[in-house]
């Protein structure tokens, strides 16, 4: 980042400045680790320690703090310093302000194809017949998209992203690094004679919404036929896979590792943690969320935090996971009144 | 797709016509989905309001479905909707039809390496040393093959491939995007002292056999000593890894982030559903099942359907479950009985 | 692998040689395939079938075998011969051997990027802007560096790595292809009318220090601010996810398929099995293991062994575990207690 004065970004987040406003802050980072020229915050009196012990040059801490900067240090009061921070990190954030610079000339791109002249291409990308990228869209070195791809407006996909044909994107999404978008769902007729397999082929497609954010690897399968579908505001992290003909609706969020199988449905808002696993053809209700590591093989159609594999809801599974803990002592407990009788 | 008319896919399926048999379909769709200019199927009852509401311009139906199409609606009778579905899919199949194309200018071949002519490879590959790859096999953009890896005939390799130096791949494969074939084991050995790890040089290979497919993102990783080999007609899904040494039987099919440590094998026809894990130098017999979230550490040589984390025997499994959902009241079943002593 | 002498292996692991000096060695293999000039080692008794039906050419054996060679095949007796097996796999690797080709014509370099003479950057990379890549170290194709990254000595870095802007990593190091260094982790607030997302901007960066090894397809994402951190000596297996803010000391590893959330510490030899899950915001301690599958969302400081979802000491785990097979019968037990009364 450039450097920026404690003045302005006391002017951006309406703080109160306790020290020199004139001092420049170079970087920004978590109060363990912040030094001079840096910029950090605190606010979780867990960290007391570190902001007495702080070497940062500017500390964003909150209004009611009993304390004063060290001698070189200065404070900017607030009433919330986490979410002035996170306010800071937009202000200073250069890393989604690349210029567009055309189409590299290493970039191979197909007949038929519309690329508005905004739009940036890396280098050896591989663009197919029929597609569409609209204006803004930055499309990073080595990225292939087949065949009947459309690419909205102001999107940025970074390297190696492969989009299969027919894949649909829409605008304001990022789609990140080696993320694989339209691969075939996994679909077979099993042989009875033999066990082996016959592929089903794969011929619906992917439809990707708008403000979507794809994680690093992660997978999203095309429709056996018809489309899977990613909604607006839906948020998946890195190495997910999403099944063929998966239905996402609006503003849910998957954390990284996550996979669901074909045809199953998620709601609005729901919410999965890591790790999570959802079997084929259910319906996930909106506002459910699964802690990590929990899956489920039935439908949830309640809102409300569900925990476990087989999953439960969360209070029952814990009162569940409390018991385990003295199983052993049960079992004992049993054994002798057992012999009592 | 291009269009067909309702009369040739009565034919492929050899059902008969209520309707009009000259509609032309444009596209095929899942009943919930399907609009006009569009085929779909019904079979499960679970969907009949579906059908009722459907606006579909064509559907398969069962022989028996006492119901008539709506006006401008054709139905195809046939013995099994769902079979006759996957025959018209074949039917209308388009993705596996393309033509090779050579030798892109932009890929770059190493020495002594025999490419068929009729073999296509795609932009920015890049193929090393001593490598053979056979006839009608398509290699997409941005593939690497290291030197002296053996490609077969008829195999399709989508984008973003990688196979390390001295893989071998069969004939009629697909390897997905993504894929990673022939990376080094995780093998180490500790040191005493201090806990730091020396790297086992891992000098193997790996076999894919015929008809095998491998899911986007997936690792396989090279042997040690020897070979890792995969089966013919084994299908594996997106982000599984398969550790070093693995030996996996014919028609083994394995669904997605599923894992296997080294110098596991896996017999024929075994089923690992999605997210399973297989510790290392273990067994699992011919026609083993384990349902997507087990976890075993022990060999399982006896064919049947397993689940858990650890695994165990599917009905053992459900009953342990379905007494863990009383876990709470029976511990206060226990605390009562004691009391009363 | 070339061939190599009995003799000159016998020298190489200060082993006794029973047979023929003279015989040659082709490849190295387990004992279950080894074959006609090839190399292998018996040392389980668990393999003593193998070694009595073995055609390999030389068997590394344990001094004490009361047996001796086939006729034409040499044994190599030493003290320990999975140890010495690892010396001549060292012996014969060749894999790390490659000589430095210089910068591919096709490769894209940026400007004010510093590019040692003795480094190999292979087709189709696409490296930016500042960068650093020092002496020895290899990047092979279609590799992307962002701008500042910086690549110390004598690393390799295989086909298809993407390393997002500002990534540092050391000397000695070996990533594996598709992994991704540097992705946004994946940070957003919670708009509370609607359930949608807003993105933090992610403008940390990713530090891997020296001697550090990562699997293919493993994603490490970029802190929010500061570092995510892996320490020197650290080994990460493949389709691992590393959390931004992350930090992971020395000599610690980590098992295929296993996730970290954010800001979640490992201390120094941490072992983790595969499809491990650890929450965020937590500090598991020095030499502690968690066994494959296993999570925890509570910080873990005493070292030994943990099992389970949620992961308790390991002792205690399979005492749970023992006690749930018998949990029906323990339920019906209590059954009857209670009719008694």
């Amino acid at each position: 980042m450039k450097s920026i004065k404690c003045s302005e970004i006391a002017e951006t987040v309406k703080g109160e400045i306790i020290g020199d406003e004139n001092v420049s802050i170079f970087n920004l980072n978590r109060i363990e680790f912040a030094t001079q020229g840096e910029l950090t915050f605190y606010s979780d009196p867990k960290f007391l320690e570190s902001l007495e012990q702080s070497n940062a040059t500017c500390i964003i801490v909150p209004k009611d703090l009993d304390r004063k900067p060290e001698s070189g240090q200065t404070y900017i009061k607030v009433d919330d310093p986490y979410s002035a921070f996170i306010k800071i990190i937009k202000l200073v954030d250069f890393i989604s302000q690349e210029a567009a610079t055309g189409i590299h000339k290493s970039a191979v791109v197909g007949e038929n194809t519309f690329v508005d002249e905004s739009v940036s291409i890396g280098p050896n990308c591989v663009i197919g017949n029929n597609c569409r990228i609209e204006e803004g869209s930055i499309i990073e070195s080595n990225c292939t998209l087949q065949d009947n791809v459309q690419i909205g407006k102001n999107n940025r996909i970074y390297p190696n992203v492969v989009c299969y044909k027919d894949v649909i994107i829409g605008s304001n999404c990022i789609i990140h690094a080696g993320a694989i978008i339209g691969g075939d769902g996994f679909g077979f007729t099993e042989n009875r004679e033999d066990g082996s397999y016959t592929k089903i082929p794969q011929i619906g497609n992917v439809i990707i919404g708008d403000d979507v954010e794809i994680g690093c690897n992660t997978t999203i399968d095309r429709a056996v036929v018809g489309s899977t579908i990613i909604g607006n505001g839906v948020k998946i992290d890195n190495l997910c896979q999403i099944g063929h003909n998966c239905v996402i609706e609006e503003n849910t969020g998957i954390a990284a590792q996550t996979g669901l199988a074909g045809s199953t449905n998620l709601g609005k808002r729901v919410r999965l943690g890591g790790q999570v696993g959802i079997a084929g053809h259910l319906k996930i209700g909106d506002d459910v969320t699964l802690i990590a590591q929990s899956g489920t093989n039935k439908s949830i159609s309640q809102g409300g935090v569900y925990f476990g594999s087989p999953a439960r809801p969360q209070m029952q599974a814990f009162k569940i996971e409390a018991v385990l803990n003295n199983l052993p002592e049960l079992a004992r407990d049993i054994a002798k009144l057992k012999d009592k009788k």
